[in-house]
């Protein structure tokens, strides 16, 4: 029989919520909790608290920001001429980290799945085509999504839907990562690295 | 370069400092709390605020409950001449669970670990030693402790402390477990699953 507190469970049941953590987890994260001292518990709180009062969505992107636009939206030194599609605003910090990219952003906030109910209305599908109406953006649409297939469909869907715009449309390429061993990749990794095969100099 | 606001940098970093959540998981409830409706995000924030200042430390099993002595500890037809020895208070609701334990409890709130900084003052063990001095706990101590190399040194720890009091210290059996395959069962597991054996009726 369990006698645990009502509290405890509710805690328990909201932290289980969050993606990545199952039940085990939640009771482990509550249970260290409630070993800290109060203070840090309740500047935890007040974090929490702060995140949707201080963070917006990007007007013209849709990342999060304490600013709309955000700083990569405002900044005009940026090519304004190219979109960078992305499903999630982490996308943004792992391509910025590359150093290899200086256009603007487009954040989809998720990829197509129907069996999850996830269609292209829930995607900021329809923010990107008025952007490609509205903006300057003439030259190309990169879409930067997993190699899933959930990534896949959302790229075939965007292929379509960006077909009336005169931007040429490009998604990442695709082939064995660094320390990638040919012995351990699969077919389609490795045949689509035989396909974009680079000429070397 | 990366331009993530603060306040998420830092909400990310307070998440990843939980046990099992690494800075990626952590990035990816940020910003899956930026997508729950403010509302949500507050009673979560409110929830962990009231957790502190709700849950207590039970005076005598050590327990996390919101009234002291817990309701296991104050009931009084569970048999007071026997001590579970347990790790954690989430091991208390396991054993419950069985129906198979009907005595009182005490918990550790932690496993011997003396590369991180465990030592037996660390530990509820002194309060375990002042129950047997001044409770009626005079049949058994059962040590039911984690089958790792921290739940092992800590149960030799406490069966050397434990012998100036008369009464029978025990630890829970070694062997498969239900599902468990012979073949696949390390040799000390399938060593003590021999000497446990068990007579058939």
């Amino acid at each position: 029989m369990t006698r645990r507190p009502k509290i405890v469970d509710s805690i328990i049941a909201t932290f289980a919520r969050l993606p990545g953590i199952g039940l085990k987890s939640a009771e482990r994260i509550v249970f260290f909790l409630l070993k800290q001292p109060p203070k840090s518990v309740d500047q935890f709180a007040a974090l929490l608290q702060a995140l949707p009062k201080s963070i917006v969505r990007c007007g013209r992107c849709g990342t999060f920001d304490t600013k709309s636009p955000c700083p990569l939206c405002a900044d005009r030194t940026r090519d304004q001429g190219t979109i960078c599609v992305v499903a999630e605003p982490s996308d943004i910090t792992a391509i910025e980290k590359t150093g290899q990219y200086h256009g603007l952003y487009h954040v989809l906030h998720g990829l197509l799945n129907p069996i999850e109910g996830v269609t292209p209305d829930a995607l900021a599908i329809a923010p990107l085509l008025n952007r490609l109406k509205n903006e300057t953006v003439t030259k190309e649409v990169i879409l930067a999504l997993n190699q899933n297939v959930e990534g896949e469909a959302t790229s075939l869907f965007l292929r379509k839907s960006l077909r009336p715009y005169p931007v040429r449309v490009s998604k990442l390429a695709r082939g064995l990562p660094v320390g990638g061993e040919l012995e351990y990749a699969d077919e389609i990794t490795l045949g689509d690295a035989i396909k974009g095969r680079q000429t070397l100099p």
